[in-house]
């Protein structure tokens, strides 16, 4: 455990639940529950004095009668016992206590906001750090530290910190599903003490972290936060999304978080001065955060693309072009590739995207469209490729997990062989319960699941896709000092 | 049947496949199969002298030995085999040949370019009216007549025509997922004859079309087409995807339909004067369709936004209100509710959206949030009230299920004892295979699917929902030429 205040927090030797409880639907039993199902492996001790035991752990009546030293306590009391419960802390060389208690300042009440005030100030008289109030707090899947159900166990290269723990939870949900794992995440509510700079500080420094992304509503020193992003930004891509944009997003923000959500002209040209990479929605954050985990930096435009029919490979050049990446011509090892498989057709009717669709289906065997991905990943004149998977032909029901199950071995390949940037276009579709049984959503779920975990990206949509990578463009040609393009059209 | 051309294509008493094939991998299969499967009621004669029959069915080995007349023929012969079989079509007084048949100006060569143009003129001079060619036809599910197989059986009033067979097809099956159901839709590839115009006039007179969408890569009569838009939208909603804006994407649409895509800018400028409503991409178009097909028409921009915790109800108020929406005060009857059930709190902490998680677990008993959602409805502050669907909160897994399901049930009262526009924010995520088991995802599914089924658009983010319902009021309120803000912030 080191020095900072917050590696007691993330690598604590003993854990204390105040306010832990038997009741399942309440927090002082989640908490409890979270830290035994995700296999903490220090001491878990549940402060309370109504029942002896809480998931078969032996209770306490209060933080003083714990034997020995506790780093951490995680307080779900009412605001009101905070005090007690601090200095109780104190005596126990507690080092930070996440409050998950609300009902502070976020209420708008001027005797709640007075009660927050003293408890900052009895929290630095007796050396106690405070992540919180009124926020989840922290999951640190290495640790075995949850404050939910069903979060991937498995820890992964993305750091986060959010103002809303809801947000900290559908992020984690619905980015586990896309193949985002965690390294830290921070739920940080109303920011009383440790604020959004002293987290993007300790994930700026935290080696296990390789990508930041963070949910802010309101911020207390702008200058020292775009200072610390603009010196974070350099080494690693943090994404923001600001959140309480609009009238009534600021007025949620101060209902939620106490949070002055400030001017969005203003924040937008400091997070852009900053280097930030920045979000406006849940989806977009993800999709960045994917791009961002699984990209490899490249500064080209210039993209090459397979697959798909027609009407997919026109879309699919608008979408990339209009998010500012061009469709290069075929390489020159791909237009041979073409001409000895066609020699009857004229090859020059193949363009980049190659629509898959023009060609006969006896042209399939023998993987062409494997290969042309190949030789575009081997290409000098390509700096990102992209797999266009369509749903399937009209023609060919029967054949069609196995031909999917082929196509991810070939894109696989591609992946293992070669360092290119390469992403896929996949869309699973928004399933209805019966589908869940249908072999085309079981087919391009189990595509989309086998083609993440082997490290490609996988986008719903090709301007989805477009959109994210084009800010890896960006922002690895500004981080090494080349904020220019190095293709044009 | 009427004595419009496209009557015959649409209620045909009989259709011939010529070509037809008993390769399971052929059109010339698939085309008979889907006749079958879907229970097309007139007769079907497969054409070919290969087989006697196919499927079961009697085979013929030319058109000319049909016994008695056809009104409709499918070609899956090659391009050099279709000026003979017009020729055998005029003596069966057939009066629509769909041309499945590829390979002419597309290619870009000029002797297949040749072929097009005679066909063309052999066509006009025999009296026959031709769909295509390069293009999977029609899909009229109320007459049992598809191209694909799982395409819905199920009729509805969206009618689209589409350049591109593979388009139709993804925009059938990921439309069908959201709930979207078709009157006719028509794959029309190169526009030879029958062309984007006369589609459009034909599904704007059509009664059973609600909605119009289409997928347009290029037009040979932008005037007359413009002209037929005009008019067309003044009766009935038109969504235009207009393919092939940018270099690659036109490249792509010549070597796929032979379109000549055009000026984007020309474009862009001549479908808003004609009051269409605009999409880039796939999603957009099936986005916007959901809104236009569920959501009665609405002229006013006040919102009331139920459900979901902090963070969610902050992006929600900054992603509806960047779309053009306000989040309005609460209704009296609102504020009156969140008052009586919670006295002890200060009521003024609730706003609009109504973050949920504000209120103690004892305040949900007796469908608080469905309440608030019913008053918002009847309210005549508000013009369109938004269900905001967390996807659970830490403390309850057990209980999701039960949970989701009344929710879905208090939301369709508000649907059916009121006519405010309604549409619903959940997210069911985009899953892996595993997921399909997994409770959270059923019931998230599960509720999507019962709340579509129930006439309520149900979009995975705000700022999708956003996107469209903004889209829904814009055109209503140009089409009562009102075309200004009915309220403002």
């Amino acid at each position: 455990m080191g020095t900072h205040a917050l590696d007691a927090a993330f690598h604590p030797r003993s854990i204390a639940v105040a306010g832990a409880s038997a009741n399942t639907t309440s927090a002082g039993y989640g908490f409890v529950l979270q830290l035994i199902t995700y296999g903490y492996k220090g001491a878990i001790y549940p402060v309370t004095d109504r029942w002896p035991e809480i998931l078969g752990r032996k209770t306490f009546p209060g933080v003083r009668d714990i034997p020995g030293d506790v780093d951490y306590v995680i307080c779900c009391l009412p605001a009101r016992r905070v005090p007690t419960l601090l200095h109780e802390c104190a005596a126990k060389n507690v080092r930070v206590v996440h409050l998950f208690t609300g009902r502070f300042s976020e209420t708008g009440k001027e005797e709640a906001a007075d009660l927050e005030k003293e408890v900052l100030r009895l929290a630095a008289n007796l050396g106690i750090r405070l992540i919180g109030p009124n926020c989840m707090g922290i999951y640190h899947p290495g640790q075995g530290i949850s404050f939910n159900y069903d979060f991937p166990t498995r820890p992964g290269k993305l750091g986060m910190f959010l103002q809303s723990g809801g947000a900290a939870a559908e992020f984690i949900y619905y980015g586990g599903l896309r193949g985002l794992r965690f390294s830290k995440v921070v739920s940080y509510g109303n920011a009383l003490d440790i604020n959004e700079t002293d987290l993007l500080e300790y994930l700026a420094d935290d080696p296990a972290t390789g990508v930041i992304a963070s949910y802010i509503e309101g911020i207390s020193d702008g200058g020292r936060f775009v200072h610390a992003l603009a010196q974070a930004t350099q080494r690693k891509p943090v994404i923001v999304l600001k959140a309480g944009r609009g009238r009534a997003g600021a007025r949620a923000a101060a209902s939620h978080t106490a949070a002055m959500a400030g001017s969005t002209l203003v924040w937008e040209a400091a997070l852009r001065q900053a280097g930030a990479v920045q979000a406006a929605s849940l989806d977009d954050t993800i999709d960045l955060a994917l791009a961002f985990y699984y990209l490899p930096p490249f500064r080209g435009n210039r993209i090459g693309v397979v697959g798909g029919g027609g009407g997919r490979s026109v879309l699919s050049a608008d979408e990339w072009e209009e998010a500012g990446f061009v469709c290069a011509p075929l390489p020159e090892p791909v237009q041979g590739l073409v001409r000895s498989t066609l020699p009857e057709l004229w090859w020059g009717w193949i363009g980049n995207p190659v629509d898959m669709s023009l060609f006969p289906i006896e042209a399939y065997a023998g993987n062409l469209a494997g290969n042309m991905l190949q030789m575009m990943a081997e290409s000098d004149e390509l700096d990102l490729v992209v797999a266009n998977i369509a749903m399937g032909g009209p023609f060919s029901k029967k054949d069609f997990a196995a031909m999917t199950g082929a196509q991810v071995d070939s894109i696989l390949k591609v992946r293992q062989t070669t360092t290119k940037p390469l992403v896929a276009v996949v869309n699973t579709g928004i399933l209805r319960p019966e589908d869940f049984r249908h072999q085309r959503w079981q087919a391009l779920a189990d595509m989309a699941h086998r083609l993440t975990e082997g490290g490609v990206p996988v986008y719903p949509s090709p301007s989805r896709a477009a959109w994210a990578a084009v800010r890896v463009m960006r922002y690895y040609r500004r981080r090494e000092g080349a904020d220019r393009p190095l293709f044009t059209q």
